[in-house]
């Protein structure tokens, strides 16, 4: 069986999460099985060896799963971007629009080097508005923004074109709906 | 060097974070040293061999990053545990003390099978309220509590008897403040 089929019959569809008449993908029984988890980490890395990073930075709490282990099983620094108040020492913040208002993220000042090549992680491309505030936040550390990468993307969302018309690098992701 | 002194080394000391008189230990350098990482990961890996683990429950957000390395490390499940109101499917749910009122973390009831031996991780032993209350779900799930991992133990406050008392495990960890 494929690995996207195989991710796709593990995902678990939890109706009306978070809101009434949303369908959440819940990726928490593929952290449960470890084999799956493996075989989506040795296809991660094939799919970025190219891309020379530098750093994995991914936003929390689910991005931090895959993020970290990625980082890990690559070998480079992760850096965790978190929301507004959560990291303690200095931060660089960027504000991204809501259904209604706004949210911001953040991310230690001194995490990335400049000239970096870093990849943004996060499980799940919807429009593609945190991923995007975190691409923004590497640029504005001087790093270089060279992928984007998720587990699932929902495709009738317009997260990858924003995303490629924003940054000019085309989202990367394991299954798409 | 010793990889305790190593990690000391690493670690960032934030004054007066969360609240004023907090010196704060900050990870994120140790997240930057992929190489600081792995050894840390091989330490950990020494150190919980004999508890011939099922899983690793760890609590979001920083407790995501070290217990998702590790769970892929031992090829085991990574059980993520949430703020009340962030997993997407039925939840059972513990309250705990904090410094001023409450608060509620759950986790899937789903997640773990009875008898299943689970390790708690979190970054940082404080008092252990949140890792305690985090075993209470393991235990309240069916499964055996056999384990408690942290990188950093503050033993000035009472985490650690106060884990062992309640729960007749040792809470393991790599450095101690």
């Amino acid at each position: 069986m494929q690995l996207s089929d195989k991710i796709k019959q593990t995902i678990r569809d939890v109706r009306d999460y978070p809101q009434p008449g949303i369908v959440f993908k819940d990726i928490t029984p593929i952290l449960s099985d470890p084999q799956l988890v493996n075989e989506m980490i040795t296809q991660l890395k094939t799919d970025l060896k190219g891309l020379h990073l530098d750093a994995i930075a991914a936003v929390e709490a689910r991005g931090f799963i895959f993020g970290a282990i990625l980082a890990h099983a690559l070998n480079v620094p992760f850096i965790p971007i978190r929301k507004a108040g959560k990291l303690p020492y200095k931060t660089i913040q960027q504000e991204y629009s809501l259904e209604y208002g706004t949210a911001a993220i953040e991310m230690h000042e001194d995490a990335l080097q400049p000239g970096w090549r870093v990849l943004v992680h996060d499980d799940v491309l919807a429009t593609g508005g945190t991923a995007g505030a975190a691409a923004n936040l590497v640029r504005h550390a001087g790093a270089e923004l060279v992928g984007f990468s998720f587990i699932i993307n929902l495709s009738f969302l317009p997260g990858e074109l924003n995303l490629l018309h924003q940054f000019g690098v085309n989202p990367q992701y394991l299954v798409t709906y």
